[in-house]
């Protein structure tokens, strides 16, 4: 029979019994509610009026999470090693500022660590069922890391080029005061973002911004085209079918013997989600 | 032979009569002239001038929709099912606001119930040779519900964190007043729609925002990769055509002949495009 | 031996000889040039300096290209079809404008009918090498028509709901004066473009936006995939492979038989571009 | 035994020894740090307290990249060959400037050439492990050139038609001056940038650029369609392992065995990702 500690590790590291499903539930509601609370607190007619209300959530919620990260270092195996996980971490980070805003006079910058605790929902998606689907994602990531990176360079020097060249094409009264902002108004030319606080006013500018723009408009298609080729690889595993033979997974669709020892698998059963 | 009420029950719920194909181009075009007569109608200047007849429009269509809608009821088996159903209620949606702005004085509220006659349109196209377009994005969009619930958190949890850093690097001035109005122009930016009313002005913001930026440019390639391979699913299952020789799918909807094996195919089912 | 009637068909029709390419690469350039007349004439600084040079080249332009109409209807065999098809309207809209400004005091709408010139370029592309690969993506446009017609029913139907609702939610003051302008701007909206004219000023009608931002944001990946999917499938026929046996097209890359009259085909070559 | 010359080849010119990839990585950061100041120094505030630093800067990486030219020239088999290939103008356009610079009153063209400098980044990722992703990405673009010239020209088409058409419905006070200056707007409307430094005033205008925003928004699927086409072809031909049992396609990177007759394959090259 499972010792109490076990069975309070079933309840907050794993999500397969009902206690386990309900403490996700209330606790990705607190995550939520907690980030709302320091982001409506920002707003300066709400802080006038609820400031103390929001005070008091933030003390509400910091001395749960801290009961809740004390009694996830007690219940796990291995404490100091989930201390310096990314989770570990990240919940740390959602309870520190509070307390360190008692020593110091509130610093804002703690403000956005206190705004990394909604990092934390995707501890909670991971339990329930979206593994198989974040992982899909994540691989799909993975795989084109490479290619989006030869991508990213090629953007960068995109915009470079055309930064300093509308440098020299147009006036600083336009907004191009130097390359970096040159650079600036390429991003958000090429991005197609858009927003216009820097537009050419010459009709060189203007012919030259329409070619970044058209740029921009057509490779977009590389990220989106890799990103796809990927996805599909990743989910084509995803059929679940296990050899036999080796115990391991990730066979096509169509594969009739094992890619790994050559034993013949089961026949695949009609795959989807 | 039919009764009258199946007559009209052909008529009215079924497109493939003369008549049934009649009746839902009338209704298609008189949706949509009323959907136009209420957005025409809110225009200040148009108001002042054929204010009386959008008035008399309105009511005609009204008339024409309430007769429409109690002899849907009528006609059909099971009228409670159908006034429980989702276009049961956006029938009644359609007309109900006339004859609750005799009760109460007009409010605006009224205006985008009223539209939601737009709806209806649907309810047509799913009755025209439409259906299985639809069946075959919609099935996708079920298909890939649960990743494309992954990417909107991340894109959330996203637009909170460098929505909250550009509060702290920006300051009100440049309209960064809250961390609620910072998130939105995370959203604006990341979306890359870029409307410009809040724009960053440091070279600090200007750099965290060409972050954003590409960030948004390239994580656009993640639903378009999951809906893309989804749908290549749905619409490679569209034509699942077996070859009686050798037992081989994959055939086109065109094929007479299995390409494998050469033997002929049954006749193709009218599957679509 | 030809005679010169066809002689000359063969120039100005085909491009498979040297002058008939040398004709195509000199009509390209006029078509162009006399569109760049035509664009920088509307410039009023330029219009000032060198209008006089641009109504010597628009009649220049008008002449070359009444003779090249002229010549076209002489040698083709069915002149009165070609003067009906689509690029034989276009090529009299082109000199058409022309004429009718000496009888009636120019139009200014005649401006967009000689800019319908343009169109021209597409027949001159069609003869060179490529035919195919435009026709692959107007396949590919033809087969998912349907799906995008769907697609863009749900567009206008968003458009006209979140244009409505922010009617009632925004002020007119900034911006949202009627429906229709409402409607306008969810288009700038959900489509990304993001002008930035009319922006939300309320917190409600920001939260709204982000709404139909992220929407727009996701939902461009519908025709996305619907394209990438049909244009994978238009791209997969042009292998070129001929049946031998009915002389039929249009066989996938791991085809043996025919899929229309079920004789056998030859190996397929390593296809490509 | 290699040759002094030969050594320092495999330094420079390659990146598979120890000293070769040191050599890479100083040769990026270096140029890296050079663009870096370039940019900054055309910030006025910047330029005013460290332009005599920048200067220095600037003839030091001038120094080092002429020094880094000249021995590439005397260590290549072929110098000329190299001097007049891609890589071997960029260097040299990269240490011009300074030198011209002291004969001709620094000219500000002379920056962007300086910038060009970006490019050679673009060398040293092809030596190291990015090669095969480049090629891939590389391989797509080539193959589908044509469909994308195609698209342009549609795109181009679009914008001077639609430009012109606002020209003649929009009045000059919104912005639409000429021709050029409207198929401008069209490029940043139909490209979804949306700057809104021109945008529609009157009603008609605003319904025509939604039909111009609902068509780039539309439109944009088929580059990317296109592009992800093609990368699935030539990811896929990146592990063109062969089956030397039954002699079929289709392996993973991982498989040791033929999935279709369970037959060992050959190990697999090295075949990037």
């Amino acid at each position: 029979m499972p010792s109490r500690r076990e069975r309070i590790y079933d309840i907050i590291f794993e999500a397969d019994t009902p206690l386990g499903k309900a403490f996700d539930v209330v606790l990705i509601i607190s995550i939520l509610l907690s980030v709302l609370a320091v982001m409506l607190d920002s707003v300066p007619a709400l802080h006038a009026r609820w400031g103390a209300f929001f005070y008091f959530l933030e003390w509400l919620f910091t001395v749960l999470f801290t009961v809740e990260y004390l009694v996830r270092l007690w219940c796990i195996g291995k404490p100091w090693a989930y201390a310096r996980s990314f989770y570990g971490i990240v919940d740390l980070l959602g309870v520190l500022p509070a307390y360190i805003s008692l020593l110091l006079a509130g610093s804002q910058y703690m403000l956005v660590i206190r705004l990394l605790r909604v990092l934390r929902v995707f501890r909670v998606l991971r339990l329930m069922r979206y593994v198989g689907e974040a992982q899909a994602l994540t691989e799909a990531m993975r795989a084109s890391r490479r290619k989006i990176t030869v991508f990213l360079f090629t953007v960068a020097t995109l915009v470079v080029i055309f930064g300093s060249l509308m440098f020299l094409i147009e006036s600083p009264e336009a907004g191009f005061t130097s390359i970096p902002r040159s650079v600036y108004w390429a991003v958000v030319t090429l991005t197609t973002v858009g927003y216009g606080d820097i537009s050419p006013l010459t009709p060189l500018g203007q012919a030259v911004s329409s070619v970044v723009m058209i740029l921009g408009y057509a490779i977009i298609a590389v990220p989106t085209g890799i990103v796809t080729v990927e996805l599909s690889r990743s989910m084509r595993y995803q059929t679940g079918r296990v050899c036999p033979g080796c115990g391991k997974e990730g066979h096509d669709d169509n594969a009739r013997f094992c890619k790994f020892c050559g034993a013949e698998l089961d026949p695949g059963h009609p795959s989807g989600e």
